[in-house]
């Protein structure tokens, strides 16, 4: 019966050898008749050219979305539209381990509000890190409006490092947007509440509920927000909304816009007009302008009081030293863009159909000539909109946001009521083109759109609500981002695209080759902490240790087995499993779940992770490996024995194997070796004979096949050790197990073997 | 300066009507230029028209794959091969507000095991609900294999209904398989574990730790599996694994197979070889056939016991009745697929090279003669592999997983060692095509390649970790689903798709035209139990109401304002929030968040939804729409207000709005009213002119305009009350509802004018 096996040998070499033949021939049929079968257009066949990207081609953006609700980053690539990663930040997500496993967890638990845990975070507006105003690659922020936090994740392994909770406010849609060399992260509230906490009437509204803009230090170097450096600027109960970084000229100052400047308190249950009426009566809100840089200043310099443990620029103070000014926007703004060269602001009121863009050179004028129409209701001066408007354009109705194009003066705004993108000159207030989406814009994004540098190219339409653009999957519809090209003189729709989880407010888009992400961790590595982790194991020192009333487990994964593969515990004992992974190879991830203890862990190639749980009932628990990691992953497996307190061993009991091996089953498996070890061979002749080390994936399989044999090598000399001594139990599972390190090194040598067939690896001389 | 208003109503007209022109001017390129540009060879071109589509277009089929441990159902369509649905299942999901709502978290709370709830599922296989052996469409079941329990999707909106905890077993990774009435769900266990859920040493293995295999009763008119009619058979303490439903002439029977038939226990830390070792010894492991009909019967006649509450029928008395049957099966088998016409069964080993075809004929043969072999050591007849086996064929190394194709005796298996999917005839016993995968294939998937009647078309193969195929995100890669194009002799390799959250292990994919999903709900429907809510509430309805120390809040939302808008309990009260859609416009799902109380809802049309929190701390909460609703959307804010406990409030408090507005206020707000009215008039003019009923989607948009138009009829009758009684700051404020009404009437307006017009409405005769 053991013929399986020489056949599996026959087929590792005969297959190995047969494919590139057959993969090679591809019938032949008309793009003529595909297109007419499918509805193509012309059109059509050349938005799927511009879009389609074969196997594995790479795209030339990354598109790095808010979920929305859904508390995760979204990140897909473009001109293809293929979502690459859902990131976890402020929701646990079971697949990354996040919020699962012990590491992870210390990062949600750094977002409790009222020393409550919250399990999911509205995710609004991503910002990259920059450095001189370009994207640097390195970190990204997000906030969560619900409530009021930042998240830092880091592009190096796209895991969420950080969350900071605002001590002021109690939502924030105004977040994140960074400064020019990310010096700071930009947070604004949304609906004002009091500073303090407390409960305090709605009667006392205008007097104790308050907006703030807090500016978050960041630390490049070290990845961190630093609270202790960050400070936030008291302001007024209107609703502040999306804010931008000044540059160049206006390097130094932040805007942030707001609507209900009105102050409106609604209360339709009880007779009052709703808060969509009052918050949208007046035909202008407010543009705030801080000054970043000398409140920075006055923060360094000791004259900044500190309430709720962090620092706090009043509006008396902010007034006083000339860091806050107001300027008339149109009626409920929503965003808020600073052109690339720093010279303009562009705003949109959403009511209006215009879009308004201001010249920072006014504003400058203005606020060094202390020019004011008047103050607002606090005392906040108020720059006249007519001091500093360069120009009013016509874009549509409910225009919303403004991205900037490569070209000079060139920029797309998104129509919300009229559900289209409006291309515009803002030098020559001139409209250039519209184009209809489907349907209802909210942001848009074109390629490093935001930065000091647009390179233009492509435009993403961050559609609502998908109703008609897709198959129907019930009454909760996918959003739809858009894709357009605006290479040309005229935007053209390229492509649709659903998305499946969440709903995205705001995207940004950096250029791929600008992230260098890790494809590994160093051995026993906290990725939370980017520290080596104080409970990696290495092979072989697995252990056990009870420590101030807790188990700790350091054990390990390594394609195919878990060890221990058996856990023994007492009831109401606390378990602390630590697991190191011990590949070195990139699709070596694994898992690790347990049954009904809610524990899950991803663990990249060199992750330590930790699973700390209450053993709280005595019983049998499996655990496995959740990543089909290997042919054997299936049996990488184990149980956590949870014995009840006091429980005693009957004695001499043994584990009683099911099967019995011979002598004759030893040998048997010895020759199945021995045959494997010839195929295995015969795959390193070939890869050996070829340019190989040429490849750099083919050098890494080969390390990582190598390292196989040396488990295998192990496993043999076990099983001939018990062999020796008459053991054949044991003689013969160890050599089935050093099979098992032949399959997996055979799995390998046949990609490495492979992939030099099709990439036109050539023969090398033997050495001499 | 309320000229703006004015610009708004001619933008209404003038854009409205102009953007067709606009958008259908398309510039001309050159599709070679595209090609050459992005190094597209004329094949990708081929496979680029086989799988885009243009706005709007519809997939041929939806696929419908597991989540791995991210717990969830990922659907998306074929062809194009976008994702449209994550659906939340066993891990909450706050988008979908999954676990967050008290109507979902029910759902969660049937899945809780020992008393505890789970936070995520390890889902594997996904089963359509069938009839006469056809997917009908109409349910979706799937199984977590960490905590092993099966849930009920209905696919009629994608909701999870029901999830029921298997009471014998401590994982299943052998889940969800339906008979070809969906009579029953199939549920098999992976690691043995003692029946009791109690503490069982190893050493006691053999002898009390079991299998076990759950036919789950299926109620197709209620949705809903029954416990209660469902029953167990008891296993060997072999690994079991995968299974798969008789049908034709082997109807009424079950396979299921397995590995690790050695019962082998590792223990790698205490010096034994691992798992891995033990449990791939063995040439053969064992399928089992099981007769469910008879099973059925003995149920019924009360001849079946109860253990843990739930029916079992033990070994003994299994093998006594003749329901239980062994076949030795290639080594460490992982897929075990019935052909449609249930006449063979083929079983792939994974450490084998060749695929194994069983006949039901020569099976039944030996059952029906009672020739076996021999007795597994549980006294269960086995049937000799040469009396039951139709032929071999050597398919490539490491086989797993077989799909059928329409075209008769042609399949295809997925080949793991050797990365590539071959395409062979059972019947002739020849391989006929091999396509390679880049990497690791585990499952695949044919169209409707599990029913009676496979449709062919296309194959999926799910790869495993994509290092190499997209841009590089970091450490954990994207799983890689490839799209294959099977209509040919020859496979072609169409498009790679990448997964980017979750590792999905199997996918079924039905035609899309077999669903029907629903885009709303009736009014005030509670979607989990499929019945009207008792926390219902219609507009002018709402209330607040204390019972049995609850604060109970009657709600509705509709855009864009909550009602109620404030709510004020007292400190350590429960609230119970109930929150109704009122809209029938498919794409006004509303949201809801509360700062810090981890409250977040997603409310679809119709939908009611609760949430149920203690207001443990005084203070003032702002809740929102987290939806992107309306152009008003930010503005649908509310406050709920916890008094600290015995809070006196100051006599004569006042609400004092930050605005006050003057009889001229009003004035120009009725004027801007009045423009704007006209402005809607002339678009209603347009629609009623054309042909519209012709057009179900501009009928509901017509629909959705005219109840919008009462609200704002409403509104302006209390405008007018207001200005009647002198009162013109509150008749400013409900003129200004009504402008926001007419605003909500033009945007859906618009739509539905723009849609004429794009699809070719013509003019009607007016009526006489």
């Amino acid at each position: 019966m053991k013929k399986s096996t020489k056949q599996l040998c026959t087929a590792l070499v005969s297959l190995g050898i047969g494919l590139g033949a057959a993969s090679s021939s591809f019938a032949q049929q008309s793009l003529k008749d595909v297109m007419q079968a499918r509805g193509l257009t012309q059109k059509d066949l050349l938005a799927a050219a511009k879009t389609y990207t074969p196997t594995g081609g790479r795209d030339e953006y990354l598109a790095f979305s808010s979920g929305g609700q859904s508390g995760h980053v979204i990140v897909y690539g473009i001109p293809s539209m293929r979502i690459l990663k859902y990131i976890g930040v402020f929701t646990p997500e079971p697949w990354q381990g996040y919020g699962f496993d012990d590491e992870s967890k210390a990062i949600l638990a750094q977002g409790k509000i009222n020393g409550k845990l919250i399990n999911y975070g509205d995710t609004h507006h991503p910002a990259f890190s920059e450095t001189e105003g370009e994207y640097n690659g390195k970190y990204l922020f997000i906030n969560d409006k619900a409530n009021p936090r930042i998240a830092v994740i880091d592009l190096h392994d796209f895991e969420t490092k950080q969350i900071v909770v605002n001590p002021f406010m109690k939502s924030d849609h105004g977040g994140a947007f960074v400064t020019p060399n990310t010096e700071y992260v930009m947070e604004a509230s949304q609906y004002a509440a009091p500073v303090s906490g407390d409960y305090v009437p709605l009667e006392e509204f205008n007097e104790k509920y308050r907006g703030a803009l807090t500016y978050w230090k960041f630390d490049m170097k070290k990845g961190q927000i630093q609270p202790d450096q960050s400070f936030t600027f008291e302001l007024p109960p209107y609703s502040q909304d999306l804010s931008d970084a000044g540059k160049g000229p206006s390097m130094g100052w932040g805007f942030t816009n707001s609507f209900c400047s009105e102050r409106y308190v609604g209360g339709i249950e009880r007779g009052r007009p709703p808060f969509e009426a009052g918050c949208s009566q007046k035909d202008t809100d407010f543009l705030h302008v801080t000054n970043w840089t000398k409140a920075a200043e006055l923060v360094a310099a000791g004259k900044v009081h500190k309430v709720n443990g962090a620092y706090q620029i009043t509006m008396k103070q902010a007034v006083k030293e000339g860091l806050l000014y107001l300027i008339p926007e149109p009626k409920s703004p929503h965003g808020v863009d600073v052109s690339p060269d720093g010279t303009h602001i562009i705003v949109s009121g959403k009511l209006d159909s215009h879009a308004w863009v201001y010249s920072w050179d006014k504003i400058k004028k203005a606020i060094d000539s202390k020019k004011f129409e008047s103050h607002d209701p606090y005392g906040i001066p108020i720059i006249s909109m007519k001091d500093t408007l360069h120009t009013q354009v016509q874009v549509g109705l409910g225009p919303l946001h403004t991205q900037y194009d490569s070209k000079e003066c060139v920029v797309y705004t998104s129509i919300y009521v009229d559900s289209m993108v409006t291309k515009w000159d803002y030098c020559k207030g001139k409209v250039l083109d519209q184009l209809h989406i489907h349907y209802n814009i909210g942001h848009l994004v074109s390629m490093e759109g935001d930065s000091v540098s647009p390179d233009g190219k492509y435009l993403v339409s961050l559609n609502k609500l998908a109703i008609d653009r897709f198959n129907p999957v019930g009454p909760l519809h996918p959003q739809n981002h858009q894709l357009i090209d605006i290479s040309g003189d005229k935007m053209q729709l390229l492509y649709d695209m659903p998305l499946p989880l969440g709903e995205p407010h705001y995207v940004v888009a950096i250029k791929a080759d600008k992230l260098k992400p890790a494809v590994r961790y160093k051995s026993g590595w906290d990725s939370r902490t980017n520290k080596k982790s104080p409970w990696a194991t290495r092979a072989g020192r697995e252990k056990v240790v009870r420590k101030d009333g807790v188990v700790h487990v350091y054990g390990t994964v390594i394609r195919s087995h878990i060890t221990p593969e058996i856990i023994e515990v007492e009831e109401g004992e606390t378990v602390s499993i630590h697991l190191t992974n011990l590949e070195r190879a990139e699709d070596e991830t694994h898992g690790f779940a347990m049954y009904s203890q809610n524990v899950n862990l991803s663990i990249e190639p060199g992750k330590t992770v930790s699973a700390t749980f209450l053993a709280d009932k005595a019983g049998v628990y499996p655990y496995y490996c959740t990543e089909f990691c290997s042919a054997l992953h299936l049996e990488m497996q184990g149980y956590l024995l949870v014995k009840p307190k006091g429980y005693v061993a009957k004695a001499g009991a043994k584990i009683e194997e099911g099967q019995k091996y011979t002598k004759a089953d030893f040998d048997k498996q010895v020759k199945t070796n021995v045959d494997t070890q010839a195929v295995i061979n015969s795959v390193v002749g070939f890869i050996t004979s070829h340019n190989y080390k040429d490849f750099p994936e083919v050098v890494a399989l080969v390390e990582d096949a190598t390292d196989q044999l040396g488990f295998a090598d192990e496993a043999k000399k076990k099983a001939e050790g018990y062999a020796a001594k008459g053991d054949f139990q044991n003689a013969t599972l160890w050599a089935g197990q050093h099979w098992q390190y032949q399959v997996k090194t055979a799995d390998l040598g046949l990609r490495a073997k492979t992939f030099l067939e099709e990439h036109g690896a050539v023969k090398v001389e033997a050495k001499k």
